[in-house]
């Protein structure tokens, strides 16, 4: 099974592509899609459902996972990048593949252990699960931890 | 020149058409997209894309106009409002249309000329700036304020 994990982002939208096989978890490909500064929202949203989309397609995922939203920001990041959450949810339904949700607490208990563990954790757990050869960049690790989570918890009800 | 007010909001999105001839305002049309309750985020997401790509083929607008959001309300309210807003932006982009942002005070300001005014308040005066001969529902009545205030102020920066 072939996961997409997602971490949107007001400025970086992560992503991470892992395959499961089993008990087995094989790295596929991780990146991050960062508009340009100063870009109008319209159009950071256009960007983000073209490259989202074009990345589905190319990957064909058989399931999607992302992490809820951490309610500790400021109201103008929060809006902000609820804002970009929903267009990616849109994405993903409009490419017709399921959707699961996360929250930050699960997905860190799934990669280091435990649920309160900091970013840095997770980028070098997600770098050894994953056997990769560099620390990958926050938000594509936050995507990759969420999808190593969906690999282990399978959730069975998309959102 | 034609305007599209959009009220996104966590249930209902609002919308209303008017037209601008010189000082003169016409309603064109109003109305809600409600959908289905208990429906998955995806799929409330897709209806909303598909209803408004629609209402923008059909009523071709020159602009449209929208709310900020309001801060007030609890944390989980305002992300749902928020992705459902991104949507929206995201599809009015995708149509190819200029999307102008009005705060709430603002658009109060624009149609009852005082910045906290009641609901009640923008739902009456909407009808008799626009002729109506019923009071529009809240939601729609808040889409066509926001038509209205962009009909009077006129922002040139679109978002």
């Amino acid at each position: 099974m072939r996961i997409l994990g997602i971490d949107p982002g007001s400025l970086v939208t992560g992503y991470g592509v892992i395959e499961k096989d089993g008990n087995y978890l094989r790295h596929v490909i991780h990146g991050e899609i960062k508009p340009q500064k100063g870009s109008l929202l319209s159009a950071v949203l256009i960007s983000i459902y073209r490259q989202l989309s074009a990345l589905i397609k190319e990957t064909t995922p058989d399931a999607i996972a992302i992490e809820n939203i951490f309610y500790g920001k400021n109201v103008r990041s929060l809006i902000r990048q609820a804002q970009v959450r929903g267009l990616v949810i849109f994405t993903c339904a409009d490419q017709g593949v399921a959707l699961f949700e996360y929250s930050p607490p699960e997905v860190k208990q799934a990669v280091v252990g435990y649920g309160r563990a900091e970013k840095r954790q997770v980028q070098i757990m997600v770098k050894t699960i994953l056997k990769l050869s560099t620390l990958p960049p926050a938000d594509a690790a936050d995507a990759l931890a969420v999808a190593v989570c969906h690999a282990n918890f399978g959730k069975e009800q998309p959102i």
